[in-house]
């Protein structure tokens, strides 16, 4: 079984102590019972990650006695997560991720994609147990959403004219609606305080964040080497930021870089305008403005999620 | 928008009227509804099909009031089957579906696999719209079957130890589940008898049928050259059924096969050993058993259920 949550999020296990704790076991068993019927599944549950959304599923309803339905619906949230990974990896043609073999590589674009597939259906059939219709509401429409930011990402592959609204509306379907989702279904679970914003917001910041690291490296926390998303065409905010303050970037096509090195060079002149800086300022206000923003509910819960927030910033740092 | 029923399913509309006539159309008036957020999703909804799982789900919830949940549920149904086939055309290199270019084959493998997504998503949160916990446990229970059973056909691909109980384990997953999940949902929406069993049954005939067809053509009525599973490897029925009677398929690699015209001569082999006959009858069979232990409801929902029954078979005829 893999160590779910990396260093920056310890504070909050300090916090919020055993129970939490106990949680993010049982959500990680409950994982590999879901995943066990089949051998790719369990391979990619086998892999681990964060568990960041089931963490927030988590302090969102902390302090409820609801362990099961929380529990549950924090599987359901880290299955859709994985589906889009197995689904990501035979898109991006990946040989490896969180330094394993993919099941893209290691069996094939069929096996990925119907794993993919029973993970999305895994995910539905565990929150149905819990018995409330708000929350699968909630779990299928961030779902949709997560589908459509992809097909807006190869939409807008390549292309120069990719706006900041459009990249912020595609953050938005990509990454924040299933960070919402998870808030709204830790909170509908455990009958907390609404905390679908903060989950926005701060899901938005992880995304530029996410963008930002891939300009600025380095390749230690990347895993791999800076300007992996100008290779695949993908438009970020500092390049859209850049290309306002810089004629080369202005004029640059994507489709012209040649390869790594190239990449690599484009990334330090982006980097060089200040658009990169400038677009990690604007997650950092997000995530302060979120946690201004926080809605009444115990202190611990309160503590607990700035703690994230920070926890989020401070994993790019 | 395309007609949706084929001539086979004539009698059903005749006996069930308006009702019926109009279920359908306003379940490809929703289908358009939600896929229209999405081109390519709008793209396969407008491809068509036989809708013949909505029209399960209407017929199982025949005689009931409730448009609306029925409409819901099967259109529900028709995104996850459409969801499968994006995803199917992408795992077969498909250039073609219903006599239209993929989505594979115009726009990618992204966009069709992320396609695909959308319609799995799209079909929880129509079927959420109901407020059925039971239905939406159906649904994702007969979805993550359909995933676990495309799983288990790639791995039994080119293999020649397929036993009949695996490959009728893998039509049960692969197929029949969804069209009992259709009757099931009707069912559930429509306050009807339970009719799951029944869809089990003419959905696992429906497979066996088609797997028979794909080895006696006519290329006329699967728009394919005879023989097409035994070229992606896919091991059927009658494969299993004629090895036992013939030394030369008993001795057959799959994999050696060298190309349609020698899968063409197989599939005469086949069929000249009495095979695809004998697998012809185990499904008629099937059809004939359901129809006859029909549970009690109204005797017009009974003939309309025959008539279905019948209406499958034919159009294997």
């Amino acid at each position: 079984m893999s160590e779910p949550l990396a260093e920056p999020f310890d504070a909050i296990l300090e916090l919020a102590g055993e129970p939490l704790r106990e949680a993010m076991v049982s959500v990680e068993q409950r994982l590999h019972e879901i995943a066990g019927i089949e051998l790719h599944a369990l391979y990619t549950i086998e892999a681990g990650g964060k568990r960041l959304r089931p963490l927030l599923v988590f302090v969102a309803g902390l302090g409820s006695g609801a362990h099961t339905a929380l529990c549950r619906a924090a599987a359901a949230v880290e299955l859709i997560h994985s589906a889009t990974l197995v689904h990501d990896d035979v898109l991006d043609d990946a040989p490896l991720r969180r330094g394993r073999v993919t099941i893209y590589a290691a069996a094939g674009r069929d096996a990925a994609t119907s794993t993919g597939d029973l993970l999305f259906s895994s995910a539905f059939a565990e929150l149905a147990r819990n018995e409330s219709i708000a929350q699968l509401a909630s779990l299928s429409a961030a779902s949709s959403a997560l589908a459509r930011g992809e097909l807006m990402q190869r939409a807008d592959a390549w292309r120069s004219d990719v706006t900041l609204e459009r990249y912020l509306e595609r953050c938005e379907l990509k990454t924040a609606r299933l960070f919402a989702a998870a808030c709204e279904l830790g909170a509908l679970a455990g009958d907390g305080p609404p905390l679908a914003p903060f989950g926005r917001a701060v899901g938005l910041a992880f995304q530029i964040l996410d963008d930002v690291l891939d300009i600025t490296g380095p390749a230690e926390r990347t895993g791999k080497r800076p300007g992996a998303d100008l290779l695949d065409g993908t438009v970020t905010l500092p390049l859209i930021l850049a290309r306002k303050r810089s004629p080369e970037l202005a004029a640059l096509d994507l489709r012209d870089i040649s390869g790594p090195d190239e990449a690599h060079r484009i990334c330090k002149v982006i980097e060089a305008t200040g658009a990169a800086e400038q677009a990690r300022q604007h997650a950092l206000e997000l995530v302060a403005s979120s946690k201004r923003s926080l809605p009444d509910g115990s202190p611990q819960q309160r503590r607990a999620l700035e703690l994230l927030a920070d926890g989020l910033v401070e994993r790019f740092a």
